[in-house]
């Protein structure tokens, strides 16, 4: 008979995500004993404080200190030096946070263990830096759970499309900001009252500068980044608008046209060095995927050169679904330490870099405010043909008498952004034009 | 330096896929080569007709017959013996059809060839004798292409949610019934109308019996069945409903509702220990992911316990679509023989059966011919009462007048299919009752 190998794992952090993780490696302690042959045990869980209620199984069957089951409140710690001088084989990080994450896993790998971490802020700012320390010490750093929650993202790209040629990814990456669209396109609510109502249900936090400003969403575009393109960006590298200024009027116009407005998050190839990274507003024709993509649900649409577009949706947050998708990337990490090997880390090649994101072609929705009066839309269309901009459609709403302004609403043709900000700029100047904006990038 | 391993692989079949399969070989070597280290060589191509023009490139690099480079013309053979008795690697069928690739696949694991295959019909029907053969040759047998084209199912199903409990997976698997269907919705196109289109564009073939009338979706939900749920079921075990019944006026009704008419694949856990399977064209709410999949694409929801529904979507069939997915199976099992393990192959466990199709429970659309007379709702509320269904909305449209029946629409909340074709049995007897049906069930 095999004897059953035992494979420790010390977590850091028990907050919702945390505890989910335990609970989930309780029930399914058996099912992977029997499925892999080892057990999964855990040796050590980092908190603040020893004192917290917490909900976990406190049964004698998960814990292991120096090979004796315990009880949950034997392998609680509060000292990170308990885990880096662990005989623990992984260290699982899911705490958030920056710095002391920083430090843990650094420390984690420097010293051999695999780490898994959920944490997508960390990554966008030391992701090169970590990856290369787990590459020169042969063990895993996996974060599939970093990257819309338990949508399986970063597997796909990085195995089943290793040899595909992505061409761009673009995704619904931050459940909060899609929630307070969704109520905003569903119940024609104000972005305020919408906010008011994420932050009352738990989907925004008190302060909710991240999400809805869109750095969320840019940190976990920039670990795609890597992944899908190798341009190896960070959060900052990301030109970034968030859904503070979407208007009740914008999306109801969008919605008329055909469209709803989602957060896009979307990195591109521009040519063989350069790529495109961004994070925007955008009119989302009904008829792609994305649009069907709603409340705090996630999304990622890859376009690869010979498989076309493959779109993930899945949920994006939560101690559940990040937990499980933890979890995955845990049994990985157990399975490379009981084969003795290091499996799932493939080089990256950080040989691209981040483009001008005025360089960035899209087609373009403009909404302006002009006289009612002959000759305007030509002078409009002059402009437009001055900076090489090809418009697609033009509504003008009807006119209201002589001297009232009409709203005029544009789409155009695939056009650089940096034609389109300066044809938007010399509208403004035109004596016939009384407002140019909103503009929003078009999904095509 | 380090010396360049090469990975021999022989290829069976070189028509649309196979052609595509050499092409995206012959672009990706040296991105493989720097990536993994190692060089694949095409060391046999198994065809019919030696003869057939091939859009192959003629180029060296990609050929090797006994270490030495050759020309395409060398590699190809009639006799698949070439292939058994080759020191190929890898034998990659690509031929489709059921006698010969079963034959070959059989003998290449027997003489502990690692297999990739996009042959669904084959594993549909051979695929538990099979799996076990490549176990105990360790070997890999790995079928990416075989389910939903480009999409990456096999592997999330089988790595990602290896320790997640998966309620259902319900699918769009058949890109040219998907494709008449999107033309019947968006075009008022009749069926029959729709399939000529289909023939015309390439979508369908001569005979278009296995797609429309669902055989080729339950061969592929037969496969998911085994990987989701660890019921191994054969294509025969689905209980198949296609779509050549499907009316315009189906779907126009459907679209009043707010649904769209597709062909689901479902499989789905009963019990502990029996899965329901079936393929049925079904009425999917147009806020569903699934109802935004058009023509040929394909699409996959996972519904799992932690991480609540995944949904995938991309490209179905298709001769680079599918080479794509069976490319990363080769360099999956490149990446196996080249570090001497077979990794992909984990445990099936065939604890389950397949249940008795009429205990499904499912909401349902009953569409019904009724006369235009007091009681009558309340003689079909009392039918459906004692068969013990629940309505959730009815409509009735506007009466024409005596003696002129009208159209009674039904939306129940889930019940049992049995129950439900019983009282459709019992309806059609009652006096006032002029017709019942078409019946469809209603994704929730």
């Amino acid at each position: 008979m095999q004897e059953t190998r035992q494979i420790k794992i010390a977590i850091v952090g028990c907050g919702v995500v945390g505890s989910s993780l335990i609970q989930q490696l309780h029930e399914k302690h058996d099912r992977i004993l029997d499925e892999y042959g080892f057990s999964i045990r855990i040796s050590h869980v980092l908190v603040r404080n020893r004192d917290t209620q917490r909900d976990v199984p406190d049964k004698s069957i998960l814990y292991s200190s120096s090979d004796q089951l315990g009880e949950f409140s034997d392998i609680v710690t509060t000292n990170s030096a308990d885990i880096i001088n662990s005989d623990a084989n992984i260290v699982v990080e899911v705490a958030g946070g920056i710095h002391d994450a920083y430090d843990i896993i650094k420390a984690a790998l420097a010293s051999s263990h695999s780490v898994v971490t959920a944490n997508k802020e960390l990554l966008a700012l030391k992701g090169n830096e970590l990856y290369a320390l787990a590459g020169s010490n042969r063990v895993d750093l996996l974060f599939e759970a970093a990257v819309a929650g338990a949508i399986p993202i970063v597997r796909p790209i990085r195995e089943s499309l290793a040899v595909e040629h992505i061409n761009s990814v673009r995704g619904i990456l931050n459940g909060t900001t899609n929630f307070i669209l969704t109520q905003m396109t569903r119940n024609g609510m104000s972005y305020e009252a919408a906010l008011a109502e994420a932050t009352a249900l738990g989907y925004a936090e008190a302060d909710p500068t991240a999400d809805v400003e869109g750095y969320d969403a840019a940190a976990k575009i920039a670990i795609i980044s890597l992944l899908a393109t190798g341009a190896n960006a960070l959060q900052s590298d990301v030109q970034t608008r968030g859904i503070s200024g979407v208007t009740v009027k914008d999306i109801a116009t969008a919605t008329e046209l055909g469209y709803v407005i989602k957060l896009i998050a979307v990195v591109q190839e521009r040519n063989t060095h350069e790529v495109i990274i961004r994070v925007d507003p955008t009119f989302v024709p009904i008829t792609h995927p994305l649009s069907t993509v709603h409340d705090g649900f996630n999304a990622v649409t890859i376009s690869g050169e010979r498989s076309g577009e493959l779109t993930f949706i899945g949920r994006g947050a939560g101690g559940d679904p990040t937990a499980a998708a933890a979890l995955g990337d845990v049994v990985d990490a157990c399975i490379n330490v009981d084969r003795g090997r290091s499996g799932a880390i493939v080089g990256f090649e950080f040989d691209r870099t981040i483009a001008d994101p005025g360089e960035w072609e899209s087609e373009f929705y403009i909404d302006s405010l002009v006289e009612d009066q002959p000759g305007v839309l030509a002078q409009i269309a002059g402009v437009a043909e001055h900076h090489g901009i090809s418009i697609r459609s033009l509504s003008q709403q009807p006119g209201k008498g002589a001297n009232v302004p009409v709203r005029l609403l544009l789409l155009t043709h695939e056009t650089r952004e940096r034609s389109m900000l300066q044809a938007a700029e010399e509208l403004n100047g035109l004596s016939c034009v009384q407002r140019v904006g909103p503009i929003y990038p078009v999904l095509s």
